[in-house]
């Protein structure tokens, strides 16, 4: 099949780009890809979707490729959707979900929107693209690219989770380490581009990673038969899924699939040591300014300026949801407390939304009977310097079997 | 629905044992958990599949436990069935496909046989669980073990991969360190199951492991419209998956869903630094002498000695498969080449089987036509200390261009 999208719009201003033709942002701001929903709603029925494989690609019409040839995958989306009572129980949430993300390529989100990214500079007749990147969307940068024979160029600063750096190197980027932050990454990219051919895949500044990261909201909504959740926490950085799945939301109430009057409460989480979005949302500003020496461990929240920080603000004030920040200190309890109630393998980036939950059943934002999901954006086994802790030990001939006997797995981190 | 076993059977000796009540071994030696085949026949469809999620719980009929309350699930299955042909054409290899089951729970196929494991050892009353583990065992027992509600007791060597001994902890086990090889951890184990109620969920110790890797097959048979392919490498360890997979193969014939004149050669893959089935394999024997002294990066193959050997030997003979050794010295190389050709992030196990691709072209034994899987059982994402290497450096302020357009990926290990 070839595609429903009729153009691109910008987010700033609602001019009308050309789509089928390379594009990045207008006036320095996103791009939203618009489609023709009256004919999605000819071609696409519920029922048609129950025979199709289990990715996010089967949620093609609502998808921007040409040609389905184009289409580059790994198998990435339908990630399971998990009932999780003992947690909810312990944060005082009467029916808590995670839906867990780190069940996609490269254990991370970023795998959506990189694959939807990918699939469109290849189909765009890109060779070669280049991301800053402080974390997980390097590897999904690269797997994608090497899937899709495409070269890639990944500058990371030189304090990088480990894993990330060696994960794109592996699947044969061109990994560069940067003596300096994310913004000095960005700034090398962006000096590069025309003299080295790069197409920027980097959060929001080329159209079609929110594309990917809608199928979030789509499969949500398939997964609960088209009865959206009360209240969605959302880990927020660059805010693309949660900007992603608001307009998936939008979409299915124009198709007709879901209700209007029924959308769940937006609400973007982030830590106290990098919460630019809450102080524009508390602040009642539109754009957030950028935060000053942010610090968390959680590091693909550490996004001290959001290119789409007007997009995720408009998305929680017209869903009535907001936006809150957690304790920094306490992000390796919440990881502890998924994980050994429910056996989730949260990333510290989720494990804010275990505070956040905790916190709006507290504060009564989360109501007795709501239903509420956490998007777990990353597999916690991406993160082994977030996960250190030290361990009993027990000789080999003479175990201390007083001590096993006693041992509650230590909870203390080091 | 409740369950179509019928009883368990020793696979040394044919002796039958009850199902329904909590078994172990059977002369120091696995079970294997028989149905009601015609009654499951009556009862599944293919047609009825259709409608199922995609987990390995869809083949319902085909696994064991009494109840669906008693299901322990993280949503596993269903891994993506990916396509190669680049990864292909370097083996020359013309048909080849990855099973990435990477995408699963915990980032290794070890949670399917401990979803399965852990689900009847809840239904039958156990409390708490113990395994001697190095590896992703570990992990996944910690994981199903806290979504069923049960303590988890994990042994590792203290050399164990790091990732590994986190996520158990973080998934609240017990963990415990041991100055020693899994086989010390093994025998403290075995000292202690009567003192502390433990019951062991190591590989082929209790009978239901094998049941949850079985579905590793049934998948890859229902992704490819129940036409199993010409061959199947598999990296062999404890051989779990490979006698599940095996198993699931000759059920499906007696279910009339395959052709038994065209089931896959099984060949099991090991490397140069521990191949004791490969030994056995060679010298015509139906039992493996333990290999002395293993040593292989692989930690999940570095199994020197495996309580299923006969029922792996005896599924490749079976079969008409074969066992080879690679390389251990090129294990790098191969993850490398296919995580660069294809985005696939294969570990270390699952790259040996990229080496017996190539093997098996040169040799002849996989043939100019022949469809070829390879599975890649973890996620190289969990093995930093494998994929390490040096990076090349960048400065904030001064980026040197050359460097920049002459920097291929570097490829060489540290």
């Amino acid at each position: 099949m070839s595609s429903y999208v009729t153009h691109l719009e910008s987010a700033l201003d609602g001019t009308n780009l050309a789509a089928h033709t390379l594009q990045t942002t207008h006036r320095d701001r996103p791009l939203w890809v618009r489609y023709d929903l009256e004919a999605v709603g000819d071609a696409l029925t519920k029922d048609r979707l129950r025979d199709r494989p289990p990715t996010m690609w089967r949620y093609r019409e609502l998808l921007p490729p040409e040609s389905d040839d184009a289409i580059v995958t790994l198998g990435e989306g339908m990630s399971p959707l998990l009932p999780c009572p003992r947690l909810g129980a312990q944060v005082n949430v009467g029916d808590l979900w995670i839906k867990d993300e780190a069940q996609l390529p490269t254990g991370s989100f970023k795998s959506r929107g990189l694959s939807a990214a990918i699939t469109m500079a290849k189909e765009l007749g890109v060779e070669r693209v280049a991301i800053p990147t402080a974390g997980n969307a390097g590897g999904a940068t690269a797997a994608y690219a090497a899937r899709a024979g495409l070269a890639a160029y990944v500058f990371m600063p030189e304090d990088a989770p480990a894993v990330n750096k060696y994960e794109a190197a592996l699947a044969g980027a061109h990994v560069f380490l940067v003596n300096g932050l994310i913004t000095d990454c960005g700034r090398i990219v962006q000096d590069g581009k025309e003299r080295m051919g790069w197409f920027e895949v980097s959060t929001l500044k080329e159209p079609y990673r929110i594309e990917g990261k809608k199928t979030m909201g789509l499969e949500l909504a398939e997964q609960f038969d088209w009865d959206l959740p009360d209240v969605i926490l959302y880990p927020t950085g660059g805010g693309t899924g949660l900007i992603g799945m608001w307009k998936a939301f939008n979409e299915l109430v124009e198709l007709g699939w879901v209700d209007p009057d029924d959308l769940p409460q937006m609400v973007a989480v982030q830590s106290t040591g990098c919460c630019p979005i809450v102080r524009a949302f508390e602040a009642g500003a539109r754009f957030a300014e950028p935060f000053e020496d942010p610090a968390t461990i959680a590091s693909g929240i550490r996004v001290p300026s959001a290119l789409g920080d007007f997009m995720i603000l408009d998305a929680l004030r017209e869903s009535g949801g907001r936006a809150v920040a957690v304790d920094e200190a306490r992000i390796r309890d919440w990881m502890q407390r998924a994980a050994s109630t429910e056996g989730v393998s949260v990333g510290p980036e989720a494990a804010v939304c275990v505070g956040a939950a905790e916190r709006g059943a507290a504060e009564g934002w989360i109501g007795p009977g709501d239903r509420v999901v956490i998007y777990n954006c990353g597999a916690a086994q991406k993160y082994p310097d977030v996960m250190a802790r030290d361990l009993p030990r027990v000789d080999k001939d003479a175990p201390d079997w007083d001590r096993i006997a006693a041992g509650r797995a230590p909870t203390t981190e080091r």
